[in-house]
């Protein structure tokens, strides 16, 4: 049962009178539950509650923060009817994509209880003493990753369970050992106290401190704004636009005490097309790349936004070929009229220039919410005067670039702000294709691919999903695989400490198997070492 | 020979008119030599220099890249008796130090130069394709840490070589691949250029990119600012006071890019002494503290500021022995009449607190730099009332803190900001000594002691020199130690990439036989790993 209600760790609450519905995008109606914001004192209290679980949840044993995890996901998968049932009427995607993304979120929390068991992710080293050297003794040092304090997760619009409730941002706080403070997105209000009621329910059967996890209602952007200034916060998650991952970050920064900022904010994801691909696939590619731009009606972050060739018959054909693909795909509903809305407000910005060839015509207005599939074009001089040609266009558009010659391209590139992804299509001996051109793309972007498409982010843990501003607030930590979670933690020197205080994972008899670095050699071995 | 100029890569310039001197704070006059401040037209063109320098320093390999440390350290060994006389002229520090401090610096560079070659810095981890996973193939996934482009540091007042020029924050920003741009520290730029000049010839006898390195003289903070700003610049490294590292970071974080800034900015560095070990060893304690808190005049980071026990006879009797051994001390002069006001307003600062006892009488005034020593002590409550008695007096003195009682202790921890280090005097056994008591502690700090001294910070792979704000605005990182050079990486990963694009450390030949991740497991193999 869903009651509108936050979760001020396990207690559900209603202290204010805001509130507010979600909206159904495919019925264009608004749904019927009545959601509460978060008042002040709710907010106070459970950011209060997460400072006090925290000093306990630290002190957990991983192996019983990997049972929470898993717990989690067993209490999702027992509840997916009616995850599945609340999200596609909150978002108007289909049952398929909502179970795929369960499915993801659930494997994601349990990578990370795998993650927690395995133990490398703490980056224990040890460096014993050296009682003769000279001039001084070498201290016994002793080094490993510790939790960071209270984390607050901001649920994404077009994840509502992947990069939401229990989403990435939250599975690695809680496996890094900091409470989540999550602030629900009001589109998806409901799936999300489904979610936290889950995360409240395994906290409870698993014994974690009351205040673990907190689930706060938000109309608009208050509450979360005076949850990234609150004392007891000391870092933050975040997937959204560049204005509103800015803003927090701003309001980070300006704290007296300053805190870390994840906000994983999109990009326009550069594809290079070259000559000899081109030539033997233009078909398949356009077929292939309508699908991506047009995968759940583009609101990914991950959308193929510019896409870069060189001039040329096999370009046009190209071209040709993906405006047809995508006009005879049916649009899908997006996730809210006012994302429908940012995304017309996005092309008429493009429409500003007048170089910009607009070439799709089709318009299947089944309601408002109905996207418009649209594929424009512009030269490379044209496209590198103007900046405003870069901004993200979230929604099921590409801006075809054409370029005269390899120079140009390398002009497009070095233009460009900072990217989640970059994609090469090409032949391995193409000779355009050089190494020249892979350097440039590769210092504007987290990830580079060759011979795919950017939608799709495989959970691993090689991945890296974030890049250089704007793509990312931290361009040195990745919000996807398990890497993530190293946004939690921070490192702690423990010098010449007793054995009886210190922590297992630092202890001489290795107690938790775990995998460490003795003297710079990489060992799972137990106190045998410290007998040299 | 020191011309006073800075260098532009290898060019020296001397644009401006702006000039100063360097200060004698032994002889209380000024030196001889005139610097020129870098001007607009210099700031610019090493910043456009060190951005053309990354897109080939990038590119050279990690093995090259060693050699260039290995051969700054030779360079610095040659020119040593010229540093000494420089050093001492421009600091007042003794030879001795200088020399110390110069082996450490070389140590540092030859540390770093042995880590580029054992590779597990870059964190190489590598996913391999599941092409019949369901519903969709995995690809391929190869990750590691690249560098994050031109970064700028500036000198230490206090550090003329471990932590200025080629110290802690170049070395690892070089090992990792990003050029530098030195913000000279004004009161020893005859000492920076010294080094400098060992840098540009290290560079050019190993064929490094003109550009990799440059050295700015500034009088005062106009040259950082616009560093701080410039748009090449990707980020910064900083040590020293908290004012100066929060206008850094401000700056950088309201950039239309912003940038990580790794500013170290010191601490009070708590030392909580417990009963037993107050009983049987006052008088060592007191001995062994009075030498850390005055040793370089004061002017560590890690000097211990505030120590804490409990209202007892023995507390007492270590106050009345602390005393006695610091004004036995003879003062040693401060770097600059600078630093010796800024210390002297400090203790104002506390003697505004009229709960505060200054035990201290000795004024050995032998000229305008040398300081007082000073001890001065407090209640707990008392203590905790005013945040002000938290603020780091840099220089020779410390504030003892007396409390009632253990919740007390645990008050005054809790009451504190972050710290660059904590440490616990006391027996193992000790009643008063709880766990509660070291996980506050810890919680607080980047590097927690046990029976020793702050001072001194060992550079190794388990060493964490930071910690939770006001210690540094990143306590994710650690300014000292091989793990430092994680500042300065940020990770790539590679999508279903061809063999021949790949970067060597991603190969399946594994051709510089470096430690990787390769679908969990690490291993130096070769392509064995990938004939599964």
């Amino acid at each position: 049962m869903i009651t509108g209600k936050n979760y001020i760790g396990d207690k559900l609450s209603s202290d204010s009178s805001v509130s507010f519905k979600t909206f159904n995008p495919l019925l264009n109606v608004e749904n019927n539950i009545l959601f509460f914001e978060a008042s002040d004192n709710e907010i106070e209290k459970s950011t209060k509650l997460a400072n006090d679980a925290f000093k306990k949840f630290k002190q957990v044993p991983t192996s019983e923060r990997s049972i929470f995890l898993n717990q989690i996901s067993d209490e999702l998968k027992l509840i997916s009817d009616d995850i599945v049932k609340i999200y596609c009427s909150e978002t108007g995607l289909s049952e398929a994509r909502c179970l795929a993304e369960l499915t993801r979120t659930i494997n994601q929390l349990k990578s990370f209880a795998k993650l927690l068991l395995e133990g490398s992710f703490q980056e224990v080293s040890i460096d014993t003493s050296i009682p003769d050297r000279k001039p001084v003794q070498k201290p016994d040092l002793r080094r490993m990753l510790m939790p960071i304090g209270p984390v607050v997760v901001f649920g994404a619009s077009n994840f509502p369970l992947a990069y939401s409730t229990a989403g990435g941002d939250t599975a690695s706080a809680l496996a890094a050992g900091c409470p989540v403070i999550l602030k629900s997105h009001p589109m998806h209000a409901g799936t999300g106290e489904l979610v936290a009621a889950a995360i409240i329910r395994a906290a409870k059967k698993t014994n974690m401190p009351n205040g673990v996890f907190s689930n706060l209602n938000s109309k608009g952007i208050e509450v979360g704004v005076k949850l990234v200034c609150n004392s007891y916060v000391k870092a933050v998650g975040f997937t959204g636009s560049l204005k509103g991952g800015r803003a927090i970050y701003d309001l980070a920064s300006k704290r007296e005490n300053p805190i870390p900022v994840f906000a994983e904010m999109g990009s326009v994801n550069p594809v290079l097309i070259f000559p000899n691909k081109l030539k033997k696939e233009y078909a398949e590619l356009a077929e292939k790349y309508a699908k991506s731009i047009t995968i759940g009606s583009g609101q990914f972050c991950t959308n193929p936004g510019i896409i870069v060739s060189f001039e040329s018959e096999n370009f046009s054909l190209f071209i040709d070929k993906l405006v047809e693909e995508i006009e005879n795909i049916s649009p899908s509903c997006m996730l809210h009229p006012n994302i429908h809305k940012s995304y017309n407000d996005g092309l008429e910005n493009i429409k500003k220039n007048k170089n910009v060839a607009f070439l799709t015509k089709k318009d299947l207005k089944l309601n408002d919410n109905f996207p418009k599939h649209v594929i424009s074009t512009v030269t490379a001089k044209k496209f590198i005067e103007d900046k405003n040609l870069q901004h993200e266009v979230f929604g099921p558009s590409s801006l075809l670039v054409r370029c005269e010659d390899k120079d140009e391209m390398l002009d497009v590139i070095e233009s460009m702000d900072g990217q989640l992804t970059g994609t090469i299509l090409a032949y391995e001996n193409d000779e355009f294709l050089t190494q020249e051109i892979i350097n440039a793309l590769e210092l504007k972007v987290g990830r580079i691919i060759f011979n795919g498409v950017p939608t799709g982010v495989e959970v691993c843990p090689s991945m890296t999903h974030g890049g250089p501003y704007p793509a990312s607030t931290d361009s040195r930590f990745s919000a996807v695989g398990t890497n993530s979670i190293k946004r939690w933690l921070r490192p702690v020197s423990f010098q010449d400490f007793p054995q009886n205080f210190l922590p297992d994972e630092l202890k001489n008899s290795n107690p938790l198997s775990i995998e460490r670095s003795i003297n710079g050699i990489t060992t799972r071995n137990d106190d045998s070492d410290f007998k040299i």
